[in-house]
């Protein structure tokens, strides 16, 4: 696609649209606007534009869409999946000054919120009034989220509370035409016309800029217990996050973790944590709620379900300070693969009770192509997160041959009930891949809906389909 | 918009297309599907097809794509926003065959269903499982599945459990151009491209027709207390509904009645409950869970809001009969108003702090314009259904001056933070009132979105917008 290059003319055009002061050349602030954390891929915006306010939002959407530059709008920038990345140069929008918690309704149990919050700041603001929003990716401490309504953000307790889409009501939106909307209202429930709220959601910033979100927020549980269960076998702690549900129990989080990402962790990190002999796997479970002896009946519970699956050790955490060290194995994970090897992160997801079969299918596809994998992730959820490990691979296997391992892996994944991304979206890097899974009709009318909001196609161009 | 009326040779090839057998044109069929549950409304269809599979809707669809016939999908017929009811004429398809549970999978706990199935068997069957499918709207008896999908059913386990958006997780739809495609996929989360299921989800039949529907399940609770609590004023129980939250409980129902529907309910019904002198509002508040200790802990916590907002009396229900008992005085209420006064039932729904305000402003609307009102519905999430009762009004001021009334209550619930549908949808009656909260860009975008799935307008048309 042929987009307007940005003229110093033009240039003057976005300053007066949007302010001069927050508009920006300089090499540093491309640099820095040139990736995100996938992988080590670089793609240089033309220029920086960093709005403060909706109208400038909507004056700079209304000119690119006039002159035909391309916009790509940009969160915390860590995403995984390429979907900031501007891939056709032009503007690169970053949300970063709407930073304001606008309101946090204590009557209504609803939060009104600018995309730029950083999602932790936003959860220790409503946790400070006795509430809690349980949206929290491992990147909370950095991600936006307006990153997280793009993504249709999950994390570990999407298991009991459910995904970012049953937390979003409504959503102040920019269209790429400049026009600026309401998606909905600001209730539980809603059956007024199609849905826009939960189409805007996930639809990684190709159909609109969103510049307000309100969020619903629930009463805060009192207490929580954190275990830890070790396996001698990945297929075992697999096995055994069905069958904890089978059983009546829906913990607050149930997170599975390979050996080798543990080992990594304790390198990259100062954790200490005594990684036994023969244990292979892990399965971090988490239980919340207000009441004590309630929760020791379902850990029972569980407990019963993890002996017979195998499971060679029970480590419980109750002291804040203990269950802090045991997240932290498990949110450090990510980076500390990163830090390690060449890697490319999958993010694969399927029914449940599938996940034995994904990770053997996973390390026997791996073991053909001769590339290893370190796989942790949201079990309760099917959710597995697939680090594709460089190890002895040649580069030129890594190259060529790499797609084809994943593309397999997209295979089983789709085979077995599941789709090729759970919580980390498309973006530019899973795009190939979404004809494994959806037909050509599908494809056709994502398409056509994104026309429909953007007829020029301006707004984040070459993502998803 | 001009149709093609249904000829002979039309019929002919619809006979060719889904099998004689499935077409009805007698007087007793278009008696039968010219109506649903919306006020007195008759619109009569030209034909009735009920098919028996997916290829069959889908070469219906096709050959009425191609030859300009209009067609009308339903359910149970329960709709009362006139969702089904065929404006246009043409083929009025009914989804009543497609009646198999395919398969409720224990082990993912998943469910695969055909739309036709009525939503209470299918509840009773996943039971049988141990399980809990938990989106019960009061026409569950008779409603299908299906038609819940295109409305985005709730019912009074919302406010812990959600809607029926948080378990769909994929359909098999038919698009107007009588192709086939699955929406998702059968997993927990998703982040691969737009959410055709949840766009899906809620359209009322004008986006495609639903042909398979896969659901999440989750455990059954052992336990439930019921309790009703009884008030001398409308805006104390209101009022009382958001404090029940804020002081950190979250029901597995909480309804609002007002007195005159408990009347009404005891006049129509042979239901015995002893009404007390200066009572004049009443809460239904269920909890349930694994452990009676923490349901009580829970009871005792409302029991304290409850004093706080002037609350005359509490019954406990614990048996399983005077469960029953108490829940047939709110799911009786719609048919025993209906049966007692020509009506018009609208939807509210608001941020849920705002129920007095909303309560009180549809009284005073009601006073000024002469109608009275009997108000009902699932307060914990805000959601307050408004039977307009003619009563003393004259048949010109119903005919005529009763539009403006409605239109301020929508006004005043669009003010409050709401929309005009919480639960039953735009369909035909409310179309005209979509302004009031929408900008005619929402409106345009709805527009143009069923213009992708439906170019030549032939699915359900005259709907929503």
């Amino acid at each position: 696609m042929e987009y307007t290059k940005i003229t110093s003319d033009l240039l003057e055009l976005i300053k007066a649209a949007v302010g001069a002061e927050s508009v920006f050349t300089d090499q540093d602030s491309l640099n820095t606007y040139c990736h995100d954390e996938t992988e080590d891929l670089k793609y240089y915006p033309e220029v920086v534009v960093k709005p403060k306010d909706t109208a400038s939002v909507a004056a700079l959407l209304k000119l690119c869409n006039e002159k035909h530059v391309p916009v790509t709008p940009r969160g915390g920038g860590t995403g995984l999946s390429g979907g900031a990345l501007p891939v056709f140069g032009g503007v690169l929008l970053s949300m970063e000054k709407f930073k304001q918690i606008i309101d946090i309704d204590t009557e209504n149990l609803q939060a009104v919120v600018e995309p730029g919050v950083i999602t932790e700041e936003f959860m220790n603001a409503v946790a400070e009034k006795g509430l809690l929003y349980p949206i929290d990716p491992s990147s909370k401490g950095s991600c936006f989220i307006g990153g997280n309504v793009a993504h249709g953000s999950g994390g570990p307790r999407v298991v009991k509370y459910g995904t970012i889409r049953e937390y979003i009501l409504n959503l102040e939106v920019v269209l790429p035409t400049g026009e600026v909307i309401w998606t909905g209202a600001n209730t539980l429930k809603y059956a007024s016309g199609y849905n826009l709220t939960q189409l805007m959601i996930g639809s990684e910033g190709t159909l609109g800029v969103v510049t307000k979100i309100v969020t619903k927020l629930i009463p805060r549980s009192e207490h929580s217990v954190l275990m830890m269960a070790s396996f001698s076998e990945n297929e075992q702690a697999c096995g055994a996050v069905s069958a904890i549900f089978r059983a009546g129990v829906i913990p607050s989080a149930l997170e599975f973790m390979e050996r080798r990402g543990v080992e990594w962790v304790i390198e990259y990190d100062d954790i200490k944590f005594d990684l036994k002999d023969g244990v292979n796997a892990f399965l971090l479970i988490e239980f919340d709620g207000d009441d004590m002896d309630s929760i020791f009946k379902d850990c029972e519970k569980v407990n019963v379900v993890l002996e017979e699956f195998g499971c060679t050790d029970v480590l419980f955490a109750d002291t804040a300070a203990q269950k802090n060290e045991l997240w932290r194995i498990r949110r450090t994970m990510p980076e500390s693969v990163k830090s390690n090897s060449i890697y490319k992160e999958e993010d694969t997801v399927v029914p449940r009770a599938a996940l034995p079969q994904l990770i053997k299918g996973i390390k026997e596809i791996g073991s053909r192509y001769g590339f290893e994998s370190v796989c942790y992730g949201h079990a309760g959820d099917g959710n597995l997160h697939v680090n594709i490990i460089k190890a002895g691979m040649s580069d030129e296997d890594w190259k060529n041959k790499l797609k084809d391992g994943i593309v397999e892996v997209f295979e089983l994944t789709s085979a077995l009930g599941g789709t090729i991304s759970g919580e980390h979206g498309i973006g530019l890097v899973q795009k190939d891949f979404m004809p494994i899974k959806y037909s050509e009709i599908n494809l056709n009318l994502m398409r056509s809906i994104k026309k429909v909001f953007d007829p020029a196609g301006i707004l984040n161009p070459g993502k998803i389909f």
